[in-house]
């Protein structure tokens, strides 16, 4: 293969070219020994041990998802990495190989996406999973396209286990992203914390696995909301989930960015994603391991209720 | 799970909703014993043998690689999946299991996300593989990004094996679909064969193994022109590749498009990708299986040449 000349610092897409910038990209993406060819070829080689392979696909468009003001290119794909690599920790399985596609402006900077992909390559690299194919095209705004594989050594974990008479319980922090979101929308950049949490999440990646060892009915990671996924075990279990708010330790930023914007708190934990926090079912409290703590029940029925009554704060995040 | 009423036929995306979408797009995808978890978790669980695993993903951009008044939906549904299931062709291999991101404005008609996935499903029901999850989510411009997962039962044929005294061979339709293109960029829909072979390549899927079984040396399908895959080819096996254009049978269609265009119509076989053709080595002409035609020689050194000398009509697509 041709190695073309680093690109200059101030140079954009259309500067670099496609094949350019694949070369530059590719040289930030470490290997293993199970990607038999990575990029560069019509398709990445993988060994995949006999067994169950996960496969999940995001999107993260600019403006929508992210906007470069607010974060870095590198926070971006440390973000972006971490959505992924948190839909297989949410199987109970361990991510091991990613593909990126990355549709831009030609005038974005040439090193937007060089910062991107090194934050989404160290995201990768903090679990062990290698990035082994992508592509590059031209688009009107920054649109970024992940897809992931990982294996599970036990059976999945899907969303449809839950019964009644389980615990729900979770694990990682809830509402810090929110939080900092919720900051940065209103123009400041403090508490730094959350900015911080926003900025480059840190999903509790080891725990998907141990929660299926440790035999979690369902499992989900929290990328909609705690309430809209509560919902969607609920809705997939056909069970009823009942969320008790005092097992919730509000965390001091998260009261002081409630009593600065005049918010409750509460709403942040219940409403917010992006921390990829995970939320599962055990049998009973004696199941749940570790570092998980019991915020809920599940019970005979349908639909999520707070404190045993309706709730109607912000339950999470729609799409469309 | 529950199963929200079908759409009005003149519903949008923002009408519809993106677990609306969801639910309709899903029914659209058949499964196989080796989807042990379709799309709705947070993964999707599928089985594979030990061994070689290829993986590829693809971006498609509205008003670049496809355009709405050009291509039905279920047409760039056909082209999005015939694209990426080549790749793991030109592997040598054969997909098994795919995923689907869509971006799209608001408006856009939810009948047109369907109709999109409806073709995409059936171009990968052809080669037996299935669609296992997907995303959706809200941009300024119609984004599709799939990622396609396959096997090799041998070794994948990488771009890198050609070696000088090698023959360079094709099969698949070629220049068809380059054709198609320039028709319609003039504001024509004939001749009607071509537009139809941009519309709905029909990539050679069982050509790619059985390549690999014959012995090829190099293997890589068509998708950014021939001549520059043919670089690609000389380029990654460090050899020198001359293109032989009295190997090559003019269409009657091509040849009438370049009358009417005033075009050489070897521009379109040399120039054009989108028809997915595949482009081999093979060690010697006995080698080469029925179905392809040898259309060139490797020899030392380096660069790609026609009938000898440089070329300099056009040679592919760039991305920026």
């Amino acid at each position: 293969m041709s190695h073309p000349a680093p690109l200059p610092a101030d140079a954009t897409l259309a500067d670099a070219g496609e094949f350019g910038l694949i070369a530059e990209l590719t040289r930030l993406f470490t290997s293993d020994e199970n990607v038999l060819v990575g990029p560069g070829d019509d398709a990445a080689v993988v060994r995949v041990r006999h067994g169950h392979v996960v496969v999940s696909t995001d999107l993260m468009v600019e403006g929508r998802h992210f906007r470069r003001d607010w974060a870095s290119a590198e926070d971006v794909g440390h973000r972006a990495a971490a959505q992924n690599l948190s839909d297989v920790n949410a199987m109970g399985g361990v991510a091991t190989h990613l593909t990126i596609g990355l549709a831009a402006p030609p005038d974005l900077p040439a090193q937007w996406a060089l910062d991107f992909a090194r934050g989404f390559a160290a995201e990768c690299a903090a679990v062990g999973a290698s990035v082994v194919g992508g592509d590059v095209t031209r688009a009107d705004q920054v649109v970024i396209a992940v897809t992931v594989i990982g294996r599970c050594e036990q059976a999945p974990v899907l969303r449809s286990g839950a019964h009644p008479g389980d615990v729900l319980a979770l694990t990682g922090r809830q509402g810090w992203a929110a939080g900092g979101l919720a900051v940065l929308g209103r123009g400041f950049r403090s508490p730094r914390v959350l900015v911080e949490a926003y900025r480059r999440p840190e999903p509790p990646y080891a725990a998907g696995k141990i929660a299926a060892q440790a035999g979690a009915t369902a499992l989900i990671d929290i990328s909609d909301g705690l309430m809209a996924e509560a919902r969607h075990i609920a809705e997939a279990s056909e069970v009823a989930i009942d969320v008790d708010t005092s097992a919730f330790e509000v965390p001091e930023p998260l009261q002081a960015v409630g009593a600065a914007l005049g918010a409750d708190p509460m709403a942040f934990i219940l409403g917010g994603g992006d921390d990829h926090a995970l939320l599962a079912t055990f049998p009973d409290s004696a199941a749940v391991p570790d570092g998980w703590t019991v915020v809920g029940h599940v019970r005979e029925g349908s639909g999520v209720t707070v404190d045993g009554s309706e709730y109607d704060g912000p339950t999470g995040w729609t799409h469309f």
